[in-house]
């Protein structure tokens, strides 16, 4: 942890055991800088991070201020699925609900990008057109899969500040985190066999699932801890588990964030069953506070596939993801060059030219804080708009937060009536083989520039109150 | 037809028709130009494809003299393979032969790709760092799947010229031909189902047919003219065929191309049965002569799924492809959603700019005469080093030779003494899923910048000469 990191942290400490309440002032930079024996620098960058989590706020020549908590909202209820089998069939529902919200003129609650404006689009047009001028040309042929050794380098020299060691020889080189989760997936399983999956889930997992003929498992989840490794033993126990499909990291769509002592106990559970984890890791880079090891972090026998990309992070749209496939990673690698071959040469070239020159630590902080402020505003947007009853999560990262109505509210149709008023929503019946979220919405506060976030809330609020009896 | 390729069909008709022959001189630009009342640089032109042909030479300060033919070869006899439904199981020894060709070392006589260096690299890094420095964010969203409007506009553009109505619709952007062609399948299939290919074929179909869990059929084949299309109706006669996967211009390995006729009774035939035609058409561009239709020029159903990219012809390791899928087009674009979501958009926006500043067709003129000249050489090199007995096919397109030796000779084994050479080979039993080439390899004449093709010939020759009892 960085020296500005544990200050904020034991700052963050004091308010949670009360001896700094809300409305009270925090020292001044020069004061804090004395009394702790840190540089001033430090003090800013604390203050800076702990405005990030809404914490503290600036007032005008006054300083920085414990912040009253937005208006307590109670969480989400945890899940209980059936512990059953059952074949997957979303894809018609999934590709209906996001075609319509691919339209730009939508406010995109809806939407599982963050805006493409928090990206560093121009530099890393540089860095693409740095590393193509003077190409060497026979990369084309040699950075073909597993991929480009200095980008596997550079992932792995990453994967160390994570906490995780990951040698560059397991890293395959994919389009996107999609393709690797994909991949992964090819290799552990069979057609017919059964794989364990979160309730709710993203729903590319179930898409994927169905797409390659698996029967799902759902295990009950808590929406701030994300799965619960005692439900998961138990669905272990009773079924024919080929392979766990997991987000341990600010989980999707519930923004959940399983603990280290539950990471550990989740993989040592799965190695004693000899069941594979494909770890899906994409949003581990967008923490509010510290960066969360991945389950991949206490893996010892190579069954943790950890999949991620640049795509949520860094450079959308460049479909830049890779694979940590453990024992797995020559199976996935060969997969990669039947179905695809090879990830286009110039992003990974461009990808690797960007990692080297430095500058994504930077981004990557004002990225965090910007959306830690966002989720903030939307989580009072939620509050003061919603009708009564409402719960939601409150993650410590990502960009999504997951909205729990009233239970007579259809999500089905509040997306309807949103998509008449141009605002999308992604309902709950997307995230789960049953169907059953179906008073829940997945809410996207990645979109800080949209103009008419605020509003689309309020709106949202008035048709759930119409909506409710 | 161009005029200065008028010129050249009718002269090479001349030579065909013995009324020019080996040695003559051609009339000067200056008479030419008089005689057939077209310009000097429609002459030149002219002259310059019947160069690249192989059919003229320059002789310094003398003029153009039609050539003495390479010592005639006979061509590979026509395959005639058992009408049986097999298991494809050929991915190990793929990749085991694949993996040692890719290094830079070897003379790559056994590549799949073209020399790196005959392409625009540069040209194409620029109208990368064009499309992206100012590129507007949201297209990161906008060009997911089926991929950038203007890009699938510039395609069906292209289709037209090629004798092809395609709309923009039915395009869907993938990474490379390759995805292209593993989506078609999926959508077309089922595990266990039965796809029709050509024998020899190109091994890729063999691994996605293996990857999908489909058996084979394998139809016959000339060397010259491709599927046998009697063959195939006989085999629709007895077997359950779901699809068909094959390549009707260039195909890999034999270099053969379907005539226009055969290619309108193929797609009438599968019509009549209601069979999908996946048409792998990568090489299409690469013609010496005229460019061919694709067999989705007589596709009236919407049953054929036509799938290209710019990897042969303009931008390796740039994985652009697409597949023109007819009335699957939305299927396609649904599984690509799922698998990999999209093509990385500044290739798309990259490749996009580079088409509508035009040029490339310039390059692929000059590409075309380049491997129609080296083309030459290496039939010349097998035909002076080969053994007695060695038939070889001379393909009017594409980078492939496929030779057939003296049956005696282990392809295998001769490809496991090259290499020990530094000379890599594909051996013909990759292209099978019976392995039955075993005397047979595939030669890739695409590299006429290495400067130890012909010394490599000769080691080849040599070696297989030993070889012979």
């Amino acid at each position: 942890m960085k020296r500005y990191e544990a200050l904020a942290e034991a700052l963050a400490e004091s308010m949670a055991a009360g001896q700094l309440r809300p409305g009270d002032r925090l020292p001044s930079v020069r004061e804090a800088s004395r009394d702790r024996g840190v540089s001033p620098s430090t003090v800013f960058e604390a203050y800076y991070l702990l405005e990030a989590r809404g914490l503290i706020e600036a007032r005008p020549r006054s300083g920085y201020f414990v912040r009253h908590a937005a208006a307590p909202q109670p969480e989400p209820s945890a899940s209980s699925p059936e512990s059953r089998e059952r074949q997957v069939e979303v894809s018609e529902l999934v590709f209906q609900v996001l075609g319509l919200a691919r339209n730009r003129a939508l406010t995109p609650l809806g939407s599982a990008f963050p805006s493409p404006a928090l990206f560093p689009l121009p530099k890393l047009a540089l860095a693409l057109g740095r590393a193509t001028r003077h190409l060497d040309p026979w990369r084309t042929i040699e950075d073909l899969s597993p991929g480009s050794p200095e980008l596997r380098r550079q992932l792995a020299l990453r994967y160390l500040t994570s906490g995780c060691r990951v040698d560059a020889d397991e890293v395959v080189i994919t389009n996107g985190a999609m393709e690797a989760l994909n991949l992964c997936l090819e290799v552990v399983t069979q057609p017919g066999d059964l794989v364990a999956i979160e309730s709710p889930t993203f729903y590319g997992a179930l898409q994927a699932l169905e797409r390659r003929g698996l029967k799902a498992v759902e295990v009950a989840t808590n929406p701030r801890t994300g799965l619960d490794v005692d439900a998961l033993a138990s669905v272990l126990e009773k079924h024919p588990v080929k392979a766990c499909w997991l987000m341990p990291n600010f989980q999707n769509p519930l923004g959940s964030l399983m603990p280290d002592e539950a990471k550990a106990r989740l993989v040592a559970l799965l190695e004693s069953h000899r069941v594979p984890l494909i770890e899906d890791d994409v949003y581990g880079e967008l923490y509010f506070s510290r960066r969360p090891r991945p389950a991949k972090a206490w893996d010892r026998s190579g069954l943790v596939l950890h999949c991620s990309s640049f795509s949520k992070s860094l450079a959308p749209g460049f479909r830049l993801g890779w694979a940590a496939a453990g024992k797995f990673a020559q199976e996935v690698g060969r997969r990669k060059l039947m179905s695809t071959l090879a990830t286009p040469v110039p992003i990974q070239e461009g990808l690797s030219e960007y990692l080297q020159r430095g500058g994504y630590d930077r981004h990557l902080r004002q990225l965090r804080q910007t959306l830690a402020q966002h989720q903030q505003q939307v989580l009072r947007g939620i509050a003061r708009h919603f009708p009564a009853g409402t719960r939601v999560t409150q993650p410590e990262g990502g960009y999504f937060v997951w909205v729990e109505l009233p239970s007579q509210i259809d999500a089905l149709e509040l997306h309807r009536l949103a998509l008449s008023h141009d605002i999308s929503i992604a309902p709950g019946h997307l995230f789960s083989a049953d169907h059953r979220f179906s008073h829940h919405l997945r809410v996207n506060f990645g979109h800080p520039d949209h103009p008419k976030v605020e509003a689309s809330l309020k709106t949202l609020g008035q048709i759930a109150k119409a909506l409710s009896p």
